[in-house]
């Protein structure tokens, strides 16, 4: 890149736009948020909830979360062990270039392995992955089986199902954690914004 | 998550932000401007030349390189014709998601096959794809040589060098075509922002 400047014009490679600059333009900071729980536990609609707030105090957001994941970037991964490191690899990938341009980018997967969230908080960066927990029984997900997918697999017909026939890691460190059996969806989104405000990542 | 929602309540499915939404705030329409070329052609230097022309003006923008993409999202791809195939369908998708978000997403890689790059512009959608040719002949870029890989190419160091031992498919139907080793960088990223007015996509 500087060479090639080099060979048409130096002052262009100034043009370079850092995250700072953004940053100081945005009048905020722009991390990953990261929702990890079990499927049914409400992460998906807790990260759009986030978002809303965000992007009404005049944030710019983004929630990466199955619908536009599973049918797109990652739609040649599976559901075996090495698959979904392969998909929790590219999504905290993909969150951190977020975070580049400026964004505060949510992700909403189940994410069961503390060793692939590990790795995606090392490559959003030191203060700059916000893991929120979001811990809910695997009766009460069962309970709701909002997709069916629970029925699915205790029938069989959904190999590795987390918390029937796979394991979910729970997180050790989470910034957050919040009980979605007890705590309604507004509760848990304004203790997500008082985590931002708490750490300064938003006015 | 039509039915999660309805699990806890309802108004929150109303958060989700579309792109119609974020662009009637931004004052601007996102897309993908695609940089296509050999290696040297300049297409680095363009995108973060309009880049900075662009954030100037207010927008939320960002370039995907090899510098931010091949140690990251992409970095266990190599060179093959299948992985250069995977290395482009990704950034195609990634390219959208920023979209998506709002951002207008530049892309700057050489993207030598022509079917890898007309299905990025499909993934992009109707109108929201502006490939740019950065056209340079073989001799002015190994002339430039800015990374001394055309000197390794030749010696037969680099297989699958684009230009040398690897075809570059040019575009038919590009948005537009600079010509680098005539027109400088002012005036190519002039063109560029000329195109993006002519479309409607910036005021």
């Amino acid at each position: 890149m500087l060479e090639e400047v080099k060979s048409t014009n130096i002052t262009w490679h100034a043009g370079d736009i850092t995250r700072e600059e953004r940053e100081r333009r945005n009048g905020y900071k722009s991390v990953v948020i990261w929702f990890t729980g079990l499927s049914g536990s409400g992460k998906s609609t807790l990260a759009h909830a986030v978002e809303r707030a965000l992007y009404d105090l005049g944030c710019h957001t983004f929630v990466l979360d199955g619908d536009n994941i599973r049918h797109g970037l990652n739609k040649n991964l599976g559901f075996s062990p090495a698959d979904r490191e392969e998909n929790i690899r590219r999504i905290g990938e993909v969150a951190k270039l977020f975070t580049d341009a400026g964004i505060i980018a949510m992700t909403a997967f189940i994410s069961p392995y503390r060793a692939d969230r590990d790795k995606a908080r090392a490559v959003a960066g030191d203060g700059r992955f916000i893991e929120v927990y979001v811990k809910c029984s695997v009766a009460v997900c069962e309970q709701r089986d909002v997709k069916g997918l629970y029925k699915k697999a205790r029938a069989g017909l959904v190999p590795e199902f987390t918390g029937i026939s796979a394991p979910y890691e729970e997180p050790l460190h989470a910034e957050l954690i919040v009980d979605t059996a007890v705590e309604g969806v507004d509760e848990c989104m304004a203790r997500v914004l008082g985590v931002l405000r708490e750490r300064g990542i938003i006015g």
